[in-house]
């Protein structure tokens, strides 16, 4: 019997979000059934329900950084039970026999991994609904583990923001002796300046407005450069392994490369479009350099990132708001006015 | 006491080049002097002699593609004898001292390589002086062992082109079961096609003009792509793990992004300047993707590559000119009319 319950959407994307009710699927053999807890507000949600990118099917319950409480579970689920804490991230199922998949990158399935939200279910071919929601189905293998003591309304974030920060610093390699940078202080960038410190970094923010030095310092930064000062800048020349790069709009990286070491890598974690203004060549051959770019992680690497946070006590920072509230902070999100992610405590939903 | 020699020089970006008298240092300690056998003609000769890049000194002797036969060697020098087969390719000095320096980076140095020709001698300050002459002076650390077997004229090209397509293929741990691709059949690329076979790559050319199939097929090529024809690139979708890319001019790298596999790499060995039109971050964001540069190769993987090619039995497809033929061979080369480099025999000079 499927599930009726109660969310937040956007009908078109003219209007603010609203309340709204639809169903959840019939569980299946594989689903757990979550009833949702928090969920954190991430820029892609706005994006998807004003149609930014053009590909939005309304109603857009939004929402992929999900933290909840497990209510039942499938015949064929054992690796959880009722009242188990659990995340859900930006994936909800992928085809699972793709060399991508097979290795554990779902998240680049050639098939396209289905989306929490805005994405189609793979067998009833049903768009799903994401986390600002009472609760939700998920099959297990998307399902994560979260780790005793952790703080829930501050692991949220960690689902999409921590995990997409967390990937690339995994894959180029990054610990004790380390030296990285992190561009643009943020939901993704203040995640990574943690999850850089944890993992044994020397960690450098790089930023455009003084004034942030304080509170980087307190989220893991050894060192802050002001990018806009051309001797800042030249002092940290030949300086990084890693440049994880979270700006969410077209910007000039240039500027960013000198400060490479050799056989660096600047990865782009925030910005989908085109390398305006044009990238030179020559800071990439005389230095053997690279740009690259990374998406969110797959759920083993989730899985793996959540256990790490749990070891260190990582979370993220954040201001905790009522579900009716969304439409008041998606303006301040537009503004960067939030320290650093809002997430929606669902409690309010029922209020 | 200095060498007197004979060489070819152009006197200005408007001149041929003429024969030209000039001297060699007297040689140091630890310098080898080298009777120069063949030497093989790079694009960069041109550029430079021509004043391309607006840094030429003037008179400009070319040449970095040497290989030459000792004549002496100076009381620090233990590495060397007279009559050794041996090469010099595009550095002759660096500072030594420096980080890349110290990894064996020397193209890299922090405080630049001294380049063998049009480059600053970081002892006596003299401008250096290339293989375009009878002989020249180069310190022990930066002379190459030339294996017994090789055909010393078709060795020659493997001092520019032969290491600047080996060492991506090495730091990108090319080997058997890798996916490799060469974009452009020229001087580099025909040496990555053999270098990447032997290495044992799955080897792929992409070329924009149909009839090299068979020439691409016998320099190692297991696959040729169209890159012009939408249903040939199509069916090389995620297919690679690294692209070597040796087109020498601006040119759109976007359609070779879909190509790749996730996680591979593009990387420009040909090109400095901007990459137009824009690259699109999508494509590296979306397949953890990276587009890179490199430049030729420290001293010891040069080193390692000429014994590499003589375990192999691995030279350039060469034409050998006389000395005389330079100015037409400039010419010839810029319309891409050479299978795959010309290589002087400076045996011409002397009649
Ligand atoms: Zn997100
Ligand atoms: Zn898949
Ligand atoms: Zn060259
Ligand atoms: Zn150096």
């Amino acid at each position: 019997m499927s599930i009726r319950i109660l969310g937040y959407a956007a009908q078109s994307a003219q209007d603010s979000l609203k309340p709204y009710r639809f169903e959840r699927r019939e569980p299946r053999a594989d689903d757990v059934v979550i009833e949702i807890l928090f969920c954190g507000v991430c820029h892609s949600d706005l994006h998807q329900a004003r149609n930014d990118w053009a590909n939005s099917v309304y109603p857009v319950v939004p929402g992929h950084e999900i933290i909840g409480r497990v209510l039942s579970v499938g015949s064929a689920v054992t690796r959880f039970k009722a009242d188990d804490n659990v995340g859900v991230g930006c994936m909800v199922d992928s085809c699972q026999h793709c060399d991508p998949c097979q290795h554990g990158l779902e998240q680049y399935c050639e098939e396209f991994p289905t989306l929490t939200y805005n994405g189609t279910d793979r067998h009833d071919h049903q768009t799903t609904y994401g986390g600002y929601s009472e609760k939700i189905v998920v099959s297990d293998k998307f399902v994560l583990k979260v780790p005793d003591g952790l703080d829930l309304a501050g692991a949220a974030p960690l689902l999409c923001a921590g995990i997409t920060t967390y990937s690339p610093l995994r894959h180029w390699n990054v610990g004790k002796g380390s030296k990285v940078a992190v561009v643009g202080l943020g939901g993704l960038g203040h995640m990574a300046l943690k999850l850089a410190k944890a993992l044994g970094a020397e960690v450098t923010l790089f930023t455009r407005s003084a004034g942030k030095e304080q509170d980087a310092r307190r989220l893991g930064a050894d060192n802050i450069v002001l990018s806009t000062d051309d001797s800042q800048m030249a002092a940290v020349k030949s300086r990084f392994d890693l440049i994880i790069d979270t700006v969410p709009y077209v910007h000039d990286i240039n500027p960013y490369m000198p400060t490479l070491a050799i056989s660096g890598t600047l990865v782009l974690v925030g910005y989908l479009g085109p390398l305006e203004p044009f990238l030179n060549s020559a800071s990439l051959v005389l230095g053997r350099k690279s740009v690259a770019g990374s998406l969110i992680g797959g759920i083993a690497e989730t899985q793996e990132m959540l256990d790490f946070c749990g070891e260190h006590g990582i979370t993220s920072d954040i201001e905790i708001i009522q579900m009716q509230e969304i439409n008041a902070a998606y303006e301040r999100m537009l503004k960067s006015d939030v320290k650093y992610r809002f997430v929606i405590d669902m409690a309010s939903l029922k209020a």
